[in-house]
């Protein structure tokens, strides 16, 4: 397969703002244009929207705003993974020869929504995500006997991560207590335990290798590609404390990259809650079923940010059109040693994992310096 | 670039129906894998949902209720033109190898969000199409000299033509009084010159060349590709009567099938209002500018079903997610000769063409026996 590498990238501060949609798109195209001055708007051969916002025609919109005139133009929304979505079309159409340069620009405002589903009625009283994160929480921590004050790591070791990242939701750090204490929203799951929802812009530039290479100094590879879809009402999961989507999407992107989860230095993984982390973890392989709590807690302690050095989802606010774009900006700054304080050292290969709803479906993606 | 087939396809009638999006889209696929015995819902690597219905996850729901559990599953919109837009995508990811049979499904209901783009301030009191329909149709029947009687042959002529469609919408043929003597909606624009929003659905399966005679004896080759975008707000547009993006688009598709208008035995073209369908034939180079009534005038004279066989959007409706897939599974079936009453003899090529929002985008396809 033709090799495709990130060209360029914009982002936003993610905020609690009230911006409308197409001022977030444009804000993080503009960021983008302004990163890489030997970019032409006509040079681009499609423009992808990401997002899950109701309006209509976004990337002609965008496209217009943006001076760009692209072939290819439409929005994609996959719920919290639609922005991993997005660049994997990209890819494709690169892949492929219809397109040589791809602009992907994911934006969501604060009221997304995409944060209800609400096809799936079995959330019971909950319309939230939170109807099956606590599911998650309570069968993680009845398999593998893990305590609530254990899972509270995740929140403070992310929150933390995100102070060094300017662009983060999360504007101060959070202790055990903190988390514990936190408004109990059911019997498994405090307030401190949710990613936010958030208004938020991330757009990236995707190229086949000679262009590619025209514009970056430092082009990062997209060597490994794996996406599954199980089912969309999560209960139709056999298990409630693994990601099956998870596993099987790791397993196409590893096998396709022809590296293993040992080669990985730095990845963003999907915590949209905390127990999400560990269970990711578990299901891409970095370590043994019931086991993401020792690791994390081990990174925790040697402040060691290879998982989510940006603050992951906790930390960062999950604007969900954008998401899957600002992790895979977050790991494109690290193997180009240019994520300042959040760097990882010597990160040659890295990992994004995005997901939506109750990991039904899940996208993970390995780069290459 | 390797070539990619139409495999199958499935459809539903054209309605009013009040069904909700998650049965049109089920129903249509139902009928896709009804008429392909040997297709298993395991063999499919990526689910693609063309509407612009507000419902997030479509492409996994329809997933999940039709037992399939695909690699890639996303929803595309880009109003008007989302289902051929989705076409092109399903291309390119069999193109490039990430997949080697994908679904896209199309569904709208009646009510369709896409039917008001609120970005767009240039449409002054009119919310709906008709703002830019007045606005076109004054302008061609200005500058080519044409009558309000002689664009009324639009909607005799495709009312007529999909008498002979079991999923129009279109119960009846009008006549040329029924035309003008119809509500008057503009200056410019009766009722019957507009193509009315429905409830319906439109699938069709993509695969690569080898797959893709495994499931038929007569598959239809997609040879020619083109895009563009020249803006969102139409007011951005140089002449409003003729469609620059659809210009391009047959421009770029030409130039990839090595073949040109002369050769096209059957079309499909946006008939979304009676003036566009000459302004898309001057466009896509079947006629000179000003001639385009000239041409249907003789096509409907002499029972000639060369242009809009189904009945167009006029005649078929127009459930806009779905238009596009059903304009594609149309010409499919004119090259197959299956298309009854409607065959066009010996048609050998055909052409789709597909826009958005005042053909400020637009899509042609080329397809080969």
């Amino acid at each position: 397969m033709p090799k495709v590498g990130i060209a360029s990238y914009g982002i936003t501060k993610f905020t609690k703002d009230d911006s409308k949609i197409e001022s977030v798109l444009l804000k993080s195209t503009k960021n983008l244009f302004d990163n890489n001055p030997n970019l032409s708007r006509n040079d681009i051969d499609a423009v992808l929207v990401s997002t899950n916002n109701n309006s209509k025609y976004l990337s002609a919109i965008l496209s217009e705003m943006s001076g760009i005139e692209p072939k290819i133009a439409h929005s994609i929304e996959s719920l919290c993974n639609s922005g991993t979505n997005a660049i994997v079309s990209a890819y494709s159409y690169i892949a492929s020869g219809l397109a040589d340069i791809v602009l992907v620009s994911g934006a969501e405002r604060y009221d997304s929504p995409g944060q209800i589903l609400e096809w799936d009625n079995s959330r019971g009283e909950f319309k939230h995500p939170i109807f099956w994160a606590s599911i998650f929480t309570k069968a993680y921590k009845r398999e593998f006997s893990v305590t609530d004050e254990e899972l509270a790591i995740v929140p403070v070791k992310n929150h933390k991560q995100a102070q060094n990242n300017p662009n983060a939701l999360s504007e101060k750090t959070y202790s055990f207590e903190d988390v514990i204490n936190s408004k109990k929203l059911t019997d498994d799951l405090r307030l401190l335990d949710c990613s936010r929802p958030c208004t938020g812009g991330a757009s990236i530039l995707l190229a086949s290798e000679n262009t590619c290479k025209k514009f970056t100094d430092v082009p990062i590879w997209i060597t490994g590609i794996g996406q599954k879809t199980t089912s969309a009402g999560f209960t139709k999961n056999i298990a409630f404390s693994s990601m099956e989507s998870t596993h099987l999407a790791a397993s196409t992107a590893f096998k396709m990259s022809k590296c293993n989860v040992k080669d990985i230095d730095v990845a963003e993984v999907h915590d949209a809650f905390s127990v999400c982390e560990p269970m990711a973890l578990e299901s891409i392989g970095f370590t043994d079923k019931g086991k993401g709590m020792d690791m994390i807690k081990e990174l925790h302690i040697t402040n060691n940010l290879k998982i989510n050095p940006r603050g992951g989802l906790i930390g960062s606010g999950h604007p969900l059109g954008a998401t899957g774009i600002a992790q895979t900006i977050e790991i494109t700054q690290q193997l180009q040693s240019c994520a300042n304080k959040r760097q990882v050292e010597n990160a040659e290969i890295g990992l994004v994992h995005n997901m939506s709803a109750a990991a039904t479906s899940s996208t993970v993606l390995i780069l290459e310096r």
